[in-house]
C-alpha cells in the first residue's frame, strides 16, 4: 500500500484517485474547493464534475496541503497548467518542512504562457532543482470519463528515470488501465499539450463541411508538425509521437464530440466569431491559449507548423478559412517525413 | 501531357483516372468488365462501383491491354491483390512487344497471399527484375467517395529512387489532394496491408461496448505492432507508420463505417460468427485473408503482433473475445516503443 497525494479534485483527478485507490493504495485527494472536498468525504461523489459515479469510499479529500502531502510516497499533479507553478511553490515549502522527497508524477498537460515551460519543467524548478529523475508524466488517451466506466486504457509513463517509470507503471496498472514506459519525458508532454491546437482544426474542417479523408489527413500532418517543434525546441524523441501521447491523444481530441476544442473549431468553422464561440462555451478551450505560445515557438525558432499557424492567423488575425486552406494546398511540394 | 494506363476500373482506379484526367493528362482505363468499359466510353459514369458522379469525358476504357499500354508513360495498377501477378505478367509481354519501359505506380494495398510477398515485389520479379526504381507506391487516407467529391486528401507517394516519387507527386497532385514524396516503399506498402486486421478489431470493441479511448488505445498498440512487422520483416523504416500510409490510413479504416473490415468486426464483437458475417457481407473482407498470412509472418520470425494473433485466434480457433481481453490486458508489463 503506497500513500498517494493527489492534487486536484476535478474530473480527472477524481477518476485517477479513486482508480488508485481501486488499486490498493491509501489515496488522499487535495482540492481548495470545500464543498467538493466535503461532498467527496460525506458521499464518494463529486458531482460537479462526474453524474452518477462514486468515488472508491477509501479516497478522502483535503483542502490543506500538509496534510495531504504527509507520509505521501507519491505526488500526483492534476491541476490546470496555470496553477501548477503557485502550488509547485507551497508544495516544496511543506516537503521542506516535512523533510520528505517523494515521487512527482504529472497527468497535468500544458505549456505555461510566457515561459513556455513543460510542466516537468516547472516541478523541477520549483521543487527537485536538478533532480529531474524524480518526474514522470502520464498522458495518453484518457477521457475521465471513460475510465470511470472502466472502460478499456492504455496511456504511456516517461520518465528520464527507468526505475521510476517501472513503478507508476506497477502502481497505477490493472485490468483495465494499461500502463507504457517511455524514457521521453518531454516527448511525451509534447503531444498532450499541442494537440489541442489540431484539434480546434479539425473541428473547422467538419464545420466547413470536409469528410474523413481531410480529418485523416489534417491528423497525420499535424502529428508531423506536432514531432517537428517537439523534436527541435524540446529536444524529443521522433518515435514518442506516434505512441499513446501523440497520435493516441490526438485522436481521441480529434473523433470525440466531447472535446471542448473540437466543437470551438467546429463552431469557427460554421462561420461564428472566435469571441462568440469562446462566450457561449463558458469552459476554458486551451487550444485557443497553446496556440499563442506554438506561434512565439515557431517565430523564435523557425520551425514550420503551416497547420497550427494558419489556426494562429485564423482565430488571432481574422483570416479567411478557405483562403488558409487554398494557401496550404498550394504549398511547394514536400517530402512526407521532415522532422 | 502524360499518357496514363490505369489498370482497373473499380471505384478507386475509375477515380483516380478521373482526378489524372482533371489533371491534364491523357487517360486510359483497362478492365475486363465490358459492360464497364462501355458505361465509362458511352456516358462517363460507373454506376456499379461509383453512383451519382461522372468521370472526366476525356477519360476512356478499354478491354485490350495493348490499347491501353501503347505509348503509356506511366501504368497505374489499382487491381485486387489476388489479380496482380497475372495482369502483371500479361503487361510485361506487352511491353516487350512494345519496347517501352513505363514507370510503374502501385494503389493496390495487400500482402500476396502464399508468397507473402507486398505489390513492389511482385510487380519487380514479374516487369522489371533487378529495376525497382521503376516502381512507385501511393498509399494514404483515400476513399474513392471523398475524393470523388473533392475532399481534401493527403496520400504518400514512394520510390527507392527520389526523382520518379517527385514525378509522380508533381503529375498526381492537383489543389485538392496532395501527395508527399517518400523513400521507404515497403514501409509505405506495409501499412495500407496491415491495417485491415487492427480495423476489424476495432469494430469487435465497438460491438462489444467499448468506448473512444479503447478505440484510440487499439489504434496506437495496432500501430505499434504493424510497425514491428514493417521493420523486422520486411526492412521497412519505422517514421513511416506515424505518416500518411500507417497511422493516416487507419484512422480512416478504423473510424469510418463505410470500413468493410470495420463492420464485419462489429458484427464478430456482438457474437455472430466469422462465416455468418461473411455470408451477410457479400463483398469479400481483406482483413481475414490479411490475418493468416499476418499470422503466419508471426510464426516464421517470432514477431509479437498481440492483436492480430488474439484477432486470428477469435477467427479461426473459434477463441472467446473477453478472454482475449482479459489475456492482453494481463500480459507482462512493457515499454511503450520497441521495434
Amino acid at each position: 500500500m503506497t500513500k498517494i497525494a493527489v492534487l486536484g479534485n476535478g474530473s480527472w483527478g477524481s477518476v485517477l484517485g479513486s482508480m488508485l485507490a481501486d488499486n490498493g493504495n491509501d489515496v488522499i485527494l487535495y482540492g481548495n474547493n470545500d464543498s467538493v472536498n466535503e461532498e467527496i468525504n460525506a458521499h464518494h461523489t463529486n458531482t460537479h464534475y462526474m453524474k452518477d459515479w462514486s468515488l472508491n469510499p477509501s479516497a478522502n479529500a483535503t483542502g490543506d496541503l500538509e496534510t495531504a502531502l504527509t507520509g505521501a510516497e507519491i505526488v500526483l499533479f492534476v491541476l490546470p497548467t496555470k496553477a501548477v507553478r503557485i502550488v509547485a511553490k507551497n508544495v516544496r515549502q511543506v516537503l521542506d518542512k516535512l523533510g520528505t522527497k517523494p515521487l512527482l508524477v504529472t497527468a497535468t498537460k500544458g505549456i505555461e504562457p510566457g515561459s513556455k515551460k513543460l510542466i516537468s519543467d516547472i516541478l523541477m524548478e520549483e521543487i527537485y532543482p536538478n533532480d529531474g529523475d524524480k518526474i514522470v508524466a502520464i498522458s495518453g488517451p484518457s477521457h475521465a470519463e471513460n475510465v470511470a466506466q472502466k472502460d478499456l486504457t492504455a496511456i504511456a509513463c516517461a520518465s528520464t528515470d527507468e526505475e521510476n517509470a517501472k513503478l507508476v507503471q506497477k502502481i497505477f496498472s490493472n485490468n483495465y488501465v494499461r500502463f507504457y514506459t517511455n524514457d521521453d519525458l518531454v516527448g511525451v508532454e509534447v503531444g498532450g499539450a499541442v494537440k489541442n491546437v489540431i484539434a480546434i482544426a479539425a473541428g473547422i474542417l467538419v464545420g466547413q463541411g470536409y469528410g474523413d479523408d481531410a480529418k485523416a489527413a489534417l491528423m497525420t500532418r499535424g502529428l508531423a508538425e506536432i514531432a517537428r517543434l517537439g523534436v527541435n525546441y524540446f529536444g524529443a524523441k521522433p518515435m514518442t509521437f506516434s505512441g499513446l501521447s501523440g497520435i493516441g491523444d490526438l485522436i481521441v481530441t480529434c473523433t470525440s464530440v466531447n472535446s471542448r476544442n473540437w466543437r470551438a473549431g467546429k463552431q469557427i468553422g460554421e462561420g461564428k466569431t472566435l469571441d462568440y464561440v469562446l462566450k457561449n462555451m463558458g469552459q476554458v478551450v486551451e487550444g485557443t491559449t497553446t496556440v499563442k505560445a506554438v506561434h512565439e515557438l515557431c517565430q523564435e525558432k523557425d520551425i514550420d507548423m503551416p497547420i497550427s499557424e494558419a489556426i494562429y492567423r485564423v482565430l488571432y488575425e481574422n483570416t479567411n478559412v478557405e483562403d488558409e486552406i487554398t494557401k496550404m494546398m498550394g504549398r511547394a511540394p514536400k517530402p512526407e517525413i521532415r522532422l
